[in-house]
């Protein structure tokens, strides 16, 4: 059997996992990585034993043992680089946030599929066992109707300049969501502030609504003195809390709840509330590294034996809402809508 | 010397409580207690040892031994029930929040003032003394600039059907963010969602704006499966958490920023950015009952000795924003400027 | 009916929240409360409506409506006490450690067997629902066979200085292994220190030795820094975490554990180890007070209607490995054989 | 400068680590690594750039390029392959414990003196920012007189079949211990059990006594459903708690203690006990890699820079309180007197 070739372009902080994840899979290999520091390459190759090197995206473009590409650099560079790739008829896997625009994400999304080849977006978190987990109650019926999502993603450092912390850290709490809820949501507002001279803001609060009653909530922070790490989603049957910095237990499951109930007419303004608090319910985990179930999910639809968890059109529901948070931010708090009609014509 | 006589109107769940703090401090003596519900003032008077019942506030207001009406009831009363006790020339304690209207607060803050009667709001948190060490340390000036504020206040239950989360949670967070920042908020939104049949929303999300960057934010949920009681606030020298859930060390202050450099010309787009990272401390916290607390700075206002910590005024602008934060609701989360002419003039 | 008349002799700390207890349930009433210091004994019947007091206990023991007497008085006095109120016919009650000597645990045994009046020992915290569960689970099989009992209760304070950490702490500890365990125990050591001018010791540690590899541990200590009272009980199937200073979820069930297979001869010295981690669960507890538990298990018992959790011989075989641990003190840790024959004849 | 040539014996789960650091360090360079499974050596020597493998011990001690021997094997061969490293003329670095007997460790103490070169060995967590600091406090004054040492180690797995728990996790406990306090012990204590068919104990308690009422603690087991990783050190002035499992802040001060006073004759028998509970602190910690502050000591050592933290008379002193704990667990628990004259003759 031939190994899948794969091409890394970007080698600064997050190249180097997915290059290593690449080399470990049985069926693929990564056959050369790419930096504009060409240094940085080379210490890539030389610890992943990748066989060739080069500093210019269009050597792996150009390279007939290439197949996938995978960009992990800045964000601004995504669509080009990806929309090379895709011309030159490579797989692409692109880091998250797929790009730093919407008309973007939707010009990807439609020339890969023209192309017929595959768009896979780095949306790691979605690979974790609690994810995957929490993924499953939901569709199993567990959690009943979700009511929210809550997530809190702050900590101090590191703070960007070139992006602000909505960009840089709120793709893993939408993307989760998006994965989660399956849902179209139709408006999103943000808020947030750039304090210590920095140009970018540093702290952000993103809702995101829906036409059902479901609310979405991040709450992104560079400037937080304890490092917090939770997501919390309550529905009609279950609720969960989802707390990454806990060693072990990651994802609780409450069996906590409340129905309300409309007596007869004689005292009919008074809503009767019953609580039920039953027991909580920690699940065993799959402990796999998240990037290893991810490079094997890529590599399995290159392959055509399964789905890819995170494509092209899931990148672009993120973006849609990242922008049009980035929208609300510049706006002071509007609410924007989000038109869906781009999408809803595929 | 006399004792301050006190009479107090409604013994639901939080009146006791007060009762038992003002028999128990030495200048004071709670004279008459008054329930529409006969028996409950009974039962309170019985177990405090309050000479007189009644059922019928005027009885309160007639009483000469009064000098201090406390109001314990359901904040749609608040107003009538005060207005009536400022009339009768007694000094007046009202329980969170003021008034559920802000006109409403503006006009008993005016009426106290003309009768040269105190005006006390029962802000309960401003009293405990993690709050009180938390304004010490701004004051002091170890926090710096403050950067943010941001509170999370959820659990499940205990869902009420008459007010929403907003006016039964947020009081608290909103009355300490006041207390802290001692600043003119210029604008109020607020979301929320009324879920499982409720007629009232029981979660939702407050953001607070000020002239500058300051940013206040506040999540109150009854349908959260576990209890957090967290406060954080950041600033330019120092963060602080105050976890109300902790059994012990409530309030950490933790030596922690970053300072951004703009170097010179050269390169003078890249801003340089230095994180510090020091020691931890949790400093010993008074320990006192905040009501007691509380108590002892109502009664020593009343006998000249000091300042209200939290008088009509603070409840009139804590009253101001959550008007505003239900104003924002119902218009589906748009900004509402706060305007603070009202107050100004005073 | 006629309502359990109960007299309680000693109204210091906890005194007090038994005749609560008893005034609360329905088929009980506490009819004199005495003290020497008759105004504490004044205080305490008046918050809780007790129509008599007295300072001299044999007036309860001589009141003919009393027809259980609660013993909740320091430990030396408890023998004294209580064998008079056995001689004058009642059921007693005694507040833990049942004696401070062994002898006179069996003495009040034989009495009470003798008298036909029941001897009940306040060993609350069996009667918390954190502990019920847990015995209920060893009792359906879910634990497996227990390998070992681990509980640790420290703080800073209360210091006493006429019983040592041992007596004062470690009952509580001794009387959940005891419930949970329901196995005689072979041999007891105890080692501790008395810091700072004590004149008792206020940190012990304890071991329990059984007739197979189980092995119970408890570490009591005043002087610590911060409250931790949990408690480990590990088994061939499931392990269990008490934790009480959790705000919920008090009780941790891991599915965790381990097999060992001893392979083929020909690698025979091997041992084949495997790890099992599973699941977490924490069962929802039955909240109710302890206190009100224990009391309606000692009404229901003088009632015919149940048997007592916590007897007279519960209270024996604590004090019988608590003796032990205090001979074990004064050997300088060595090991103390427990002679179960005096219990065995009954 | 030449550097200082390093041969590493033994590949298995900790060797790398020392591999990586010694590479890493400035003037230190590993110019061989040894395994008996020679794929193992070439794995480690191609991720680190190690220029020859071997696997005969006797290769290291031949090559005239080392002259720091690293002996990272388990510890029945640590007596054998440290002699010939010493014979040989070489400095030499033993993983912990040093040996497996006292003798050993004396042979191994005066061999080494004789030869004039020095004996190391690794007690890691001495060199971690925690316990560098809690040496600090304590040598500042900071902490008192110290009463207790509690130590707990205690996780799920990694059970061993060679050893029992008391060898495999104690050294860490034990090493803190003997580093903090400085004090010679006279009498140690240990009681276990092996559970589940393991020929070796799973579970076990050490207690350590020394001369005044000084008390250390350890509890290690294999077979805990949680990670428990927790030191507290009470002394007279301060407490210090060291909880390994914490993100951060790992080690906190609390400002807590009591102090006694005799009153007069008039009432003399009654103890006054006052307690203090001030602020806790949790100090910023030196976040280097214990490893490399180890490696850093040691090449310095060898340099003649700086003293080893950690020299043989330190592995010798554990080992004595671990033979001693092994001597008591096959007596039962029956305290055993350590002989500190073998030491006190050097």
């Amino acid at each position: 059997m031939t190994k899948l070739g794969v091409g890394v372009i970007g080698c600064g902080y997050w190249g180097p996992n997915l290059v290593r994840n690449f080399q470990r899979h049985p069926e693929s290999q990564v056959v050369t990585v790419c930096d504009r520091e060409i240094e940085r390459a080379s210490r890539v190759a030389s610890e992943y034993r990748v066989p060739t090197v080069c500093d210019q995206a269009e050597d792996v473009f150009a390279n007939p043992e290439v197949s996938l590409v995978v960009v992990a650099t800045p964000t601004f560079t995504h669509h080009a680089l990806a929309k090379s790739a895709i011309e030159a008829g490579k797989h692409v896997l692109v880091m998250k946030p797929l790009t730093g625009r919407l008309d973007h994400a939707e010009e990807l999304c439609a020339m890969a599929e023209r192309q017929g080849v595959l768009l896979a977006v780095d949306h790691t978190f979605l690979f974790t066992g609690a994810v995957r987990k929490m993924r499953q109650l939901i569709v199993d019926g567990a959690i009943g109707q979700i009511y929210y999502f809550d997530s809190v993603r702050i900590n101090l450092g590191l703070i960007q300049t070139d992006v602000n912390v909505i960009w840089d850290l709120a793709p893993h709490d939408v993307s989760i969501l998006d994965y989660l809820i399956r849902n179209e949501p139709v408006q999103v507002q943000a808020i947030g502030a750039a304090h210590g001279g920095s140009p970018t803001e540093n702290l952000a609060y993103l809702n995101v609504r829906y036409d059902d009653s479901l609310l979405g909530h991040v709450h992104v922070n560079w400037l937080a003195p304890a490092k917090i790490r939770r997501t919390i989603v309550g529905g009609s049957k279950r609720m969960m809390v989802y707390d990454d910095m806990e060693p072990s237990e990651k994802l609780r499951v409450y069996d906590k709840g409340f129905t309300t109930e409309q007596p007869g007419s004689e005292n009919g303004y008074k809503l009767l509330i019953s609580y039920r608090s039953g027991d909580m319910h920690a699940p065993k985990l799959d402990a796999s590294e998240a990037l290893a179930v991810e490079v094997a999910n890529v590599v399995g639809a290159i392959g055509g034996r399964n789905d890819l968890m995170a494509d092209g059109v899931a990148g672009l529901r993120v973006v849609r809402i990242l922008e049009g948070a980035q929208r609300s931010l510049e706006l002071g708090g509007l609410p924007v809508r989000l038109d869906s009609n781009a999408l809803a014509e595929r």
